[in-house]
C-alpha cells in the first residue's frame, strides 16, 4: 500500500491542484499554485476569518472514522464559524501535516471528502501548505463575506433580547459517545447553518449570534462574556430531537448532559430584539431561517446562566 | 517549572488575547474573540492569503533555536510570501498546536517573539485556534493587500525579462549548516522583503516574483513553470556575502549548494521588461527598493534552467 513518503511532497501537492482545477469564481482571482491566493473582494461587503484545526487522536480517530469524513468535517467546522457571522463562503487554505507513513488511500479519503463539501458549499481550496509530522492534522483557514457591517457578533447581547437555538441540541455529542463506547463507525457530520446565518445577518432583530461548538452551556457564557450580559435558561425548552431521551435512557448517558455540556451540535445560537423579535414566532423564523428554530430563553442584566442545573463536570471540551 | 497543561487552554487564549490587546486599524473591524475575525478592505484593493507552518523536529528544533526566534520565524516566511506578491500586511490568524508538556516559558518566548514582529511589520494577530499535539507547530495564514490587478504572480515570466534577485544568496543555509553541525544556538532570521516588494508591485516594468523559501534553484523553477518559460543564469553573478566563500571553505561547505540548492534566503527573485526595465541598473533599482539588487540572468523560449552546474543533490526541502 502506497504511502505519503513514497509519493513524496510534490506529487501530493500535484494531486491537490488536479483534483480542484480552476475556480471558476469573480472573487478569486488565483488560486492554488503562487506564493499566495488573491481574492477580489465585492465594494460594500466586509471579510471574515477563521482558523480551526483538527488533530488526530484529538479530534479524530482514524480507527473509528472514514478519511472522507475526517475531511468534510475539517471544513464543516469553519463554515459554521462563517454562518455563526451571517457569511458566505469565498475560499479556504488548507494546512496538512502527516507522517510520511500514512497510506495515500487515506490522503486520498481526506481530499476527496474536503473538496467534495468544498464544491457543495461553494467554498474553494485556494491554498495551503503541507508538511511532515508526527500526526495528521488539517489546519483550515476560511474566508467568507457579508455585507457591510452586518457581521453578526457575540459581544451585541444585551438585557430584553430573547435567546433563541435553530435544530437540535446533543444529537451530535450522542453519536460521538456511541462511536466512542462500542467503537463503531461515526458517520454523523456537522451541518453548517449557512443559509439561516445569512438570512439573521440581513435582519435587523438579530444581534448577537454565535455557533454551538464547545457545548450550549459554553457557547452561551462566551455571549455573555463578550456581551457583559447574563441569561435565563428554560431547561425544558432546550430543543432535541425524536428519540433522543429515550436513546440516552438505553444507553445510560445523561441527556443534558450531551444536550447542553458537549460540543458537536454546530446549531447557532442567537439574540432578537424589539419589535421585528416580537413579530418572530418560532414558525414564522422556521420558515424564513429553513431550519427548526426554538426560543430556549433571555438575556438578563448580571452575568452567568439561571437555570441550567449545576453540574459536577466542566462544561466543554479542554485541550490542555 | 509551569507547563500548558498546568495552565488550559483557556489560560493560554487569555494570555494570547492579553499580549495582543486591541488592534488599532480600520482596516480590521474585530479581532480575536468571536467565530471570526472581521475585515474591512480598502476600496480599489485585491486581498491575497497565504498559509505556511513550522513544526518542531522539521522546521525548528528547540534545542537550537530560542522559542522567540520559532515564533518570528512563524510570522515571517509568510511575510515573506506576502513580498512576493507585492502585498503590505493587513493581519494573520495562528493555529498553535503543543503537547500539554509544553513549558509556559517557551510558550510566552513564542508568543513574544510573534507579537513583536506582528507588531514591527504592522500585521497583527486578528484569530486562530489551539490544540493539543504530540509536537509543538504553528501554522500562520497571513492576509495582505495590494491595488487591484497588481498582486506580482510567478506565471507571468516571458523571453527577454532580465532576472534580479534582492539581497545574497547562502547566508540563511550557511547559518542553518553551522547550527547543525556545531549543535549552536540558531539566531538568523529571514527578512522578508515587504518594502521592495510593494515598490515592485507598483513598476509596470515588473512582470514576475517569487520569495526564495524552497532555494534559488527549485524556486526559480517554479517561476519557469508556471510561466511556461526557460531561464539562462550567470552563475558568477549569483550575489553572496563578503567572507561567505571563505566561511564555507573553512566549514567544508559546497557554497553553490548553500546559494542555490537550500531554502532559508527569503529574498525576491523577480522578472522586468521592456523600456523601463532597461532604464534600471542595479544601482537605481538598489535605491528605488531599499536593497541590494543584481541583475543574475535572462527568461528564454523553451524550459529549465540552464547556467547552472548539474549538481547530484535534489533541489530544495522536501518533506515526504
Amino acid at each position: 500500500m502506497a504511502t505519503l513518503g513514497d509519493k513524496g511532497e510534490f506529487d501530493l501537492i500535484a494531486r491537490i491542484k488536479k483534483r480542484v482545477g480552476d475556480v471558476d469564481r469573480p472573487e478569486v482571482v488565483l488560486g492554488i499554485g503562487d506564493d499566495a491566493a488573491i481574492l477580489r473582494p465585492r465594494a460594500g461587503e466586509d471579510l471574515v476569518v477563521s482558523t480551526d484545526a483538527l488533530v488526530e487522536g484529538v479530534h479524530f480517530r482514524w480507527r473509528n472514522q472514514a478519511p472522507a469524513t475526517v475531511g468534510r468535517r475539517a471544513l464543516r467546522v469553519n463554515l459554521s464559524d462563517l454562518a455563526a457571522m451571517g457569511a458566505r463562503p469565498v475560499g479556504f487554505t488548507l494546512a496538512l501535516a502527516a507522517p510520511a507513513s500514512l497510506s495515500m488511500s487515506r490522503i486520498d479519503g481526506l481530499l476527496a471528502g474536503l473538496l467534495r463539501d468544498a464544491r457543495d458549499y461553494g467554498c474553494p481550496l485556494i491554498g495551503g501548505n503541507v508538511a511532515r509530522a508526527r500526526e495528521t492534522s488539517l489546519v483550515v483557514t476560511v474566508i467568507g463575506a457579508v455585507a457591510r457591517g452586518r457581521a453578526l457578533r457575540r459581544d451585541a447581547a444585551r438585557p430584553g433580547d430573547r435567546l433563541f437555538v435553530t435544530g437540535t441540541l446533543g444529537a451530535g455529542a450522542l453519536a460521538l459517545a456511541r462511536s466512542e463506547k462500542r467503537g463503531a463507525t461515526l458517520r454523523r457530520l456537522p451541518e453548517p447553518r449557512l443559509d439561516a446565518g445569512r438570512v439573521l445577518a440581513q435582519m435587523k432583530a438579530c444581534c448577537a449570534c454565535i455557533d454551538l461548538s464547545d457545548g450550549f452551556e459554553a457557547d452561551l457564557a462566551h455571549v455573555l462574556e463578550e456581551s457583559g450580559v447574563g441569561a435565563q435558561v428554560d431547561v425544558d425548552r432546550l430543543p432535541t430531537s425524536r428519540g433522543f431521551a429515550a436513546a440516552c435512557a438505553r444507553e445510560g448517558f445523561d441527556p443534558l448532559q450531551l444536550a447542553v455540556r458537549c460540543g458537536e451540535d454546530y446549531e447557532l445560537l442567537f439574540s432578537l430584539r424589539g419589535a421585528q423579535a416580537r413579530g418572530n414566532s418560532e414558525a414564522r423564523l422556521r420558515a424564513r431561517l429553513g431550519v427548526r428554530v426554538t426560543e430556549i430563553g433571555r438575556i438578563v442584566k448580571g452575568a452567568g446562566i439561571v437555570g441550567l442545573p449545576p453540574s459536577s463536570r466542566r462544561g466543554g471540551f479542554r485541550h490542555f
